[in-house]
């Protein structure tokens, strides 16, 4: 068992200096997330993170999940653990209060979502697709749907799952057959869906599979999508469970990682049909199912963040212990921290977990404002903007949440490549989060089509014009390590703006160019966004290093984090923006068959 | 079972166009290797390699390995298999034939191996090991020695391991605690060794083990160890196995992968202490097992390039059937091969797995130049390349091959994470390969220290003279396609040549600040050599295309690959430098405590 301790000190940064929690505060709707609430439910997340999730993580992972006469039986003392989160309201955390939640703001339940995917990944999923599945409920779902499922759901006595994939049907949504016949008021679903994350569990005594169907007469492709609501259990008028619905459990996939997350087969409607309920209108589906991913896409982005941060303490713990030669400047044998290429690693993870936390959040923010901010003009403009930075967190914070957990085995030695040092298990764990809930592929083309071409560059040229005046004006600064992020992000952005426009040169005469160039215009946008946020906090660092006497220690680490940041990986922008530009067009100058 | 075929065709144009195969033969010593005899060796390798070793890949991953009474037992099949190789003397390839091998170049043994360890790495670890105790013993034990052990390590009727790490020893072998006394003609070594491939099994009856360890009176540190072959099973003067030594395998690891390959703990001389002999003198250990540890280093970075040709395998097979979604230009659903962004993966996975086949096979056939020039200057020569190559070749390839494997199972969506499909297996077995025989930080010291700064560069500087000239060639050259490759390489050696040049003057001044920049250097100077030898490539294929009216498929395949291979790859180059010269400033920037 390793331990995890919460970076509170960070979050807390992030969520005030960088994402703006006290402006969120402040819309309505959210009164109730004072200072001292936020401060203590953070403080109480983070307890549980360490106490009672991380203890759970590698025996979960030894363990896995077993089926035992019919029923899929997650491990030892993970029902336990489900009630303390139960027993806290912790999955209502955002909801509001109208269906039992806490009504607090979306980046504070992000901060807590890290600690508790840090923590233990295979566990916390649970409660986020149950999150997901509220979110779709409450967003989409008419009235009685909402008063039948959500308190339940929000108290955590029933989850939630999605389920979109078929055999035939991944990526493609539009290739979806499960049926859905209308009968007497409900539907009868039919169908089989795969990858369906805690698809069976013993947590809840029920669970809601929000399924993608098609009715009959639905049109081809993702227009003739409908979502449904398909308990486990089927429920009574009096809210009580009556008897099992005609949902299967099939089997369960023997995967690389998250050993303790059921990834179910699921077969609904084998005998009598399995009884759903429509939520909204029919032929919706995939536009209320993006109301879940984009939530799920959001929490994936900060599994990478999380994973990354456990792998990083991990490491940082057995390079400050591990004894083993004699660094260069040092008189007698040190522990490998010293080394100087065990250090840039960890540097490296550190810098860039920073960035990924601060871009995280930003993205959590801007839902917030989206949601709650009384001018339509602001909503929108953070509406966009969360929009932009939803699959670059995803895609860029699971790309290098992965890298960062094989770092971690790296830094371990040959004691990482042994499974009961735990190092191992972070990888194996972090690699699913680039292929599910859309891969990094699929992040890339909801990017540069939805949310660069369609506005003409519009939200992303606003989001780097803001790099580049932070830049210019920290280039201008007294302070010569502010000088130096300056100069590096100015670069980078440069860098940033001309991808953008070669993007949109090269979309309209040759758009397979333009989708070969996704995935590294993605890394190269997050590796420059989250390198703004590092500038913006070495400059607070500065300011409250100086207005304060506290808390010296942390703003100059902070500082100096950023300064690495952007001269260690930052300079990548470069590499990045050839491969665009240049490497995009021999993508497709081979014929499948030469490959 | 996922099949594999052995690329033989590239594998024919590397070693003969590439290579210099045809001059190496010319070599005293090599007279056997006629065209006709090495491409039988290949043709029947290969056979070997995809009947034989690659359906027991994943079957022996999933069985492991397994104590039973006493003894280790392979995986089902593998006892039969590794007597595949010794009825074909295959573990004497490049043995000489005065010790029972069949005499025949490095460079080819080279591509032999590959092909192995694509189709069973797990298992092929067996042979290599074996073939490094013969190297070992041969360049450095006296001839009674080699009269003892090589004949039967040869015919692979015993089998060889190396015993280096103890538990405070890993990277640093000044560390090693393992005694050995002299007594009567030889020695009683006692002590523990960690992470011993193949250190118990039963596909031999004898395994003959190299192990480090200090004489009572042996200088401190390095200095003082010396290289001892202890055998499990002690031999009488007839040859014939008499009883078991004092060696014991106390403890098989669990491990992320290579599950089938015996990682064991072993206690050497518990009881009366294990007869030892030693090798050459004392006090010279580390030196001999670096010529051990020189072959096994280039031998694992065969199996990075090994491991990512049969990841690109398996996942350019997948997305060639598998149909998902309409890429742009195409009317109907398609394989997902015609995505532009899996396009994008499997074009990157191939140009590099060219490359790294190119400077892997160049580092071995320097090694046979080495050894085998009539002319002392040109033995000196190659010998200074393939020391510069060596670490290059372990970093570079097994780096690229671990994030090729990865990219493998990306390909696959959630069908790669599901153990069954086989891509997981890739790059659980491929991440073992940063760290064994050196972690990537240790080939990048011995990178920086041993083989650049010591020469003043001069050697490097030889090999990116080269690669210059090359590039200026090719950029005058009428094909615009050899045009585009040759001011892509300008570019990249031009990188390349700064970022040496600052290592020089920085290294004096600031050793650490050095040291820090090892591993992107590393990086660095595999993609850009790699990319001289695309270059090398590209160029022969035109001059070969217009020769012949034969394989123009494949001449027209190679051109187009090194055409991408520098417009999408070598572009990284100015990413690395940046991080090199301006990010290694800042990676001390941290006390420890703050990290």
């Amino acid at each position: 068992m390793t331990p995890y301790s919460p970076p509170l000190r960070d979050i807390t940064f992030v969520l005030r200096e960088l994402a703006g929690l006290d402006e969120i505060a402040g819309l309505p709707g959210f009164e109730d997330a004072t200072s001292d609430v936020v401060q203590s439910v953070l403080d109480e997340a983070g307890r549980i993170a360490s106490q009672v999730l991380a203890p759970l993580n590698q025996t979960g992972d030894q363990q896995g999940i077993r089926r035992e006469n019919g029923t899929v039986k997650t491990p030892d003392g993970w029902r336990q653990a489900y009630r303390t989160l139960t027993e806290g309201n912790w999955i209502g955390l955002s909801c509001p209060q109208e269906f039992g939640g806490m009504g607090l703001p979306g980046v504070v339940d992000a901060a807590v979502s890290e600690m508790w995917q840090a923590a233990n990944m295979a566990f916390s999923l649970c409660p986020m697709l149950t999150q997901g599945a509220i979110n779709a409920i409450r967003t989409c779902g008419d009235e009685a749907l909402q008063a039948k499922y959500l308190p339940r759901l929000v108290s955590g006595e029933w989850a939630g799952t999605m389920n979109l994939s078929e055999a035939a049907a991944g990526s493609d949504l539009g290739a979806i057959r499960t049926k859905a016949v209308r009968k007497d008021g409900h539907y009868l679903v039919s169908g089989q869906k795969i990858f369906i994350t805690y698809g069976d569990h013993d947590l809840t005594e029920n669970i809601i599979h929000l399924v993608l169907a098609r009715t009959p007469d639905a049109p081809v492709g993702v227009k003739g999508i409908s979502l449904f609501a398909v308990p486990k259990m089927l429920i009574g008028d009096d809210g009580k469970t009556i008897r099992r619905n005609d949902v299967q459990c099939l089997s369960l996939e023997h995967k690389l990682g998250i050993h303790a997350s059921p990834t179910a087969v699921l077969s609904f409607g084998e005998k009598e049909g399995a009884i759903g309920f429509l939520i909204g209108d029919e032929n919706r589906g995939l536009e209320y199912m993006f109301v879940m991913m984009n939530h799920a896409r959001l929490n994936v982005g900060l599994q990478g963040l999380a994973i990354a941060e456990r792998a990083y303490q991990q490491a940082r713990a057995y390079a400050q212990e591990r004894i083993q030669g004699r660094p260069i400047g040092c008189s007698a044998p040190s522990a490998i921290v010293d080394h100087p290429d065990v250090r840039r690693m960890l540097m490296g993870m550190k810098a860039e977990i920073e960035a990924m936390r601060a871009l995280a959040y930003l993205a959590a923010a801007a839902l917030d404002r989206a949601q709650a901010h009384p001018l339509p003009a602001e909503r929108d403009a953070a509406k966009r903007y969360a929009e932009l930075l939803n699959p670059i967190v995803k895609g860029w914070c699971t790309e290098r949440g992965f890298e960062i957990a094989s770092t971690g085995v790296q830094i371990h030695g040959g004691t990482g490549y042994i499974e009961s040092t735990g190092a191992a298990q972070h990888l194996r764990d972090a690699r699913i989060t680039t292929i599910y809930e859309g891969t990094t592929g699929i992040q890339a083309n909801d990017l540069i089509n939805r949310k660069i071409l369609k506005d003409g560059g519009l939200t992303l040229d606003r989001s780097l014009d803001d790099a580049g005046k932070t830049a210019r004006e920290l280039a201008q600064h007294d302070d010569p390590i502010l000088q130096d992020i300056g100069n590096a992000l100015n670069r980078a952005v440069g860098d940033a703006h001309r991808a953008s426009r070669w993007l949109q040169d090269v979309a309209a005469e040759d758009p397979r160019q333009a989708a070969a160039a996704g995935v590294p215009l993605l890394l190269l946008l997050g590796t420059v966004l989250g390198g703004h946020e590092m500038a913006r906090a070495a400059r607070l660092a500065v300011i409250r290093a100086a207005e304060t006497d506290t808390d010296q220690g942390f703003y100059r680490t902070k500082l100096k984090t950023a300064w690495h940041y952007a001269e260690a990986i930052l300079p990548r922008s470069s590499g990045l923006l050839g491969t665009i530009i240049r490497g995009s067009r021999t993508v497709m100058v081979l014929d499948r068959e030469e490959l």
